[in-house]
């Protein structure tokens, strides 16, 4: 049953690749989307093979592997296992394997949105298989893994730090290195908005995240062979579900209120800032839990997105706060319903996922800077990267205004 | 299992509040598509803090709750419950609070459809919330609270009465109070088609609620503890899919036969009708009977379609025809294949959530009307909502025709 | 358990349906996107109702069918069927129709899109007609329905040559026989690019493909019942998935070194090629075995898409080279990690399944070229499907450029 619960869930948190291509290439100008659909496509592919390279068996260490060894590729259970063979207390390592590996791409699939629409796609991949091959699993191994910070009592169900501040993290130190887009802010600190080139696409996305994420908080469950693990599957449905809809309500009432004009862009992240707060602990609120916890992660959505820009950390889709303030305030807010939890634990896991994950990306993108370069010209940044590096547009049909 | 199965189902249905979402951006043009986004994604996220706040405890009423009380907010099964205490006839809270959520906000996502263009945010929003945390609620209580139709012996498996033709008859009342659009009826009384300005969003939206209802129908199986009760489950599959085929089939066919070209909004409405069609009975019926309960209720759209035109009444995406129409056909339907069924009990449950539905909406939309009016202004309209209301194009680089 | 894993499938198959649609969508010019929608609903939707009128049974002979008798239509188990009376060494036959029928519609959407752009809606459906209702049923029933190919020790697990194959050439000779687009071969002999009208929509086809593949290649382990068959599923999600990850990575490469700049619709049409690569045996390979399995199905479509182009066939969307070249390669790479295969076997099967559905395309294409013609007039071409043929555009506002 366990199983059972892993591919389903597995194929939903798949989608995810999807709905974060379908969301950035809605929130990007027309010029790159063709650029952020290869993007997305390619780091979600190569994920998938840096994860059986290495990284499952880093995470996740086998009898002969060291803590930190960098393991051999993943091997699957037998064909036709006999259920005396099987590992009956958990699941086969295909659908585990299949579970984990769509995880660690939602983390890569984090960046690629912060820095659309300048960054070069070759450093950009060479930086998913870093993530993915090897900060990713190292970080996951000390809790997920059964490491210091799982023994010392850090609690994040479902990944609210390790999966989406980690992703949060490694899309801000590229954002930082890597500079605003041209235009993006005037001489005198204007900030100007850059408005993205298909709503419907980013509303699709939205959704389809939405989707994803029961497979992401349902499947994190790990285990669905009693009635109690069943009961507790639905109960985080219904939770993810409720902190979404909070965090969606409450930057539309938010952003009414401030702008006097309701702004779809913010319902959307505070959708998306919803899962990402409810994802470390979605089984053990009641559902105004959920609710409440939701909508403070809408709430700081509304209010860290002008904050980057002040700051001229220019994040095209809103990523950093949806996936790192939101994370962190999620990893906090379990404390509220897990008597387990305490602050300090929490912190000392958020302060390490961050550091680990801020340092490590701040180096890499500094060495792939100066190796290779991680930005296009200015010509080529202002003609679209679809034309400049692709020779292809996404829609070179529809006129220009 | 049937927990299992609701939550399966469950994320397939509220997956249809994206279909929705789709279809409807589809079918407006290009100045309304982020208006139609914000009200989707709004509405579903409303519904479902209604729905817990009070609609789910008014529909199926529990120890201390009277018949028409307001419940208190739902509360979830304790986490990691027991098999002993778990409610093992029968599925977890969670499950079955989140299964009925999704259905409450595809009755929301009807009316959004139909008003589309036109209507103000926030007064279709208030809507929304007496809709599905009173309205909905009560109502369905009389079938599947286990009311007084239940008891009468109505027949509405999945909802083509309950679910469907009470968001038709709640849209019907809200384009009547609302008046059609600026354009839409010459002033010789001829009708100008207004085409949608994306049909692959469209399609799209179309797919996308034809596997939502695989959710939709196969979940209201509402078990699934037994090998009688999975065949089942399988039945209403293949029927639920025969169904909409055989709508759009028939659509296809007819508008060929009647306008020499076959047109695509009639066959995306078609296979959605033959969906509504076959809702109330998808279990008893043959294949053959799908087939042609969903063929009726493809040529139903194509005539009611014109229909509504001659009365003036502007249903922009053809909800009432595909939701109210075939709805009422669908239940209508069930005494061929439920022997259990009389077409008398069907005639008073079709009346009885018609009556109630069609002048509680009249009644609200008027007060909405007069207190705060529900319709944008002339000069808004015309430059459509997304500007005028929100300050934001979902296509801001193609120019326009 | 089967059942159910039957019905999970057969929605995300069912959702292939959509990704067709949509990958085609964005890979025609928009002035075909509203025939190709409603090409690829229509032949769904008659696929459903052919299947059921004689498909089923002609490719599964029942007891009172003759091997080549077309069958009478499909009847579903009775409902609440107890469990003495169910094929418990099976699954119910409404999921096992419905999973069945997902699969033929996957072969007609293969068609549709080689042969996009140029040919009329009812010759197509017409064609659609035949090969739902007796090509593929018969030429299945040799291997799926026990015949003499699976007497004959063929090894063909979801379909690489039975489904993609089958459907890839069909297209081929459709293709042959249609002639390419006005436009697409100059008349000294160059090929000229004809870009697709909208990536972004391509890209969200080919991940709902992607999706809809776990089923495809999931389900037809035909059996969940016990722990080995549920470790198998699992193995055959982690194999589809690494397979599809290899494909687009070695395109993305490819096209990278061949042509300096990475092609989008090459990665798209890679990753498809490593799915039906792997779809003949998803469940033997390693991890290992499915990464080289599926870049080898990569590194054939971005060879055979500019040998077809040498040929003169014009194939819209690259289903020939990913359905046809890529399935025979998945066909004859079975013999590598299942013992059972013969190459002998193999190549029989690829050639038997070649030459019935080819001839037997290639004579339905001609009859129909001779009695009712299957290419539009020219100028209907030039002007578009939509409105020649439809009268209804897809995107009536954005000004085409």
């Amino acid at each position: 049953m366990t199983t059972l619960l892993f591919c389903m869930a597995g194929f939903l948190v798949f989608f995810m690749a999807c709905g974060f291509a379908m969301l950035e290439g809605g929130l990007v100008r027309s010029k790159n989307v063709t650029m952020q659909m290869t993007k997305n496509i390619a780091l979600y592919s190569i994920a998938a093979i840096m994860y059986w390279l290495m990284g499952f068996n880093t995470m996740y260490p086998g009898d002969f592997n060291g803590y930190f060894a960098i393991g051999g590729p993943t091997v699957l259970d037998a064909v036709g296992v006999a259920a005396a063979d099987a590992a009956l207390d958990y699941a086969s390592v295909g659908s585990d394997f299949f579970f984990q590996l769509v995880f660690v791409a939602a983390t890569a699939s984090i960046v690629s949105g912060a820095l659309a629409e300048r960054i070069k796609l070759w450093p950009f991949l060479a930086f998913v298989v870093v993530l993915t091959g090897v900060m990713y699993p190292i970080s996951g191994s000390w809790q997920w893994g059964g490491g210091w910070l799982s023994e010392a009592g850090f609690s994040d169900f479902a990944g609210s730090t390790i999966v989406h501040s980690v992703g949060g993290w490694a899309a801000l130190a590229g954002a930082i290195v890597l500079g605003p887009r041209i235009g993006k802010y005037s001489k005198d600190g204007k900030v100007i908005p850059i408005p993205g080139s298909n709503l419907a696409l980013a509303t699709l996305g939205t959704f389809i995240l939405w989707l994803g994420w029961f497979g992401f908080n349902g499947g994190s469950q790990l285990a669905m062979g009693t009635v109690g693990d069943v009961s507790d599957v639905s109960r985080i449905f219904a939770n993810t579900n409720m902190a979404a809809a909070a965090g969606a309500v409450t930057a539309l009432i938010l952003t009414q209120v401030m702008y006097k004009k309701p702004d779809l862009t913010m319902v959307l992240n505070g959708a998306l800032a919803g899962l990402v707060s409810i994802t470390a602990e979605p089984l053990a609120p009641t559902l105004f839990g959920a609710l409440w916890i939701g909508a403070v992660g809408g709430v700081i959505v509304v209010f860290t997105v002008p904050l980057l820009d002040k700051l001229k950390i220019d994040d095209v889709v809103g990523a950093i706060p949806v996936h790192l303030c939101a994370g962190i305030w999620g990893t906090i807010a379990v404390i509220f319903y897990n008597s387990d939890a305490s602050l300090t634990t929490q912190l000392l896991g958020i302060a390490a996922y961050g550091v680990f994950t801020f340092v490590g990306s701040l180096v890499l993108w500094f060495i792939l800077k100066a190796v290779v370069g991680i930005r296009v010209g200015e010509e080529e940044e202002i003609n679209g990267l679809d034309m400049s590096e692709l020779g292809m547009e996404a829609y070179p049909e529809f006129s220009k205004s």
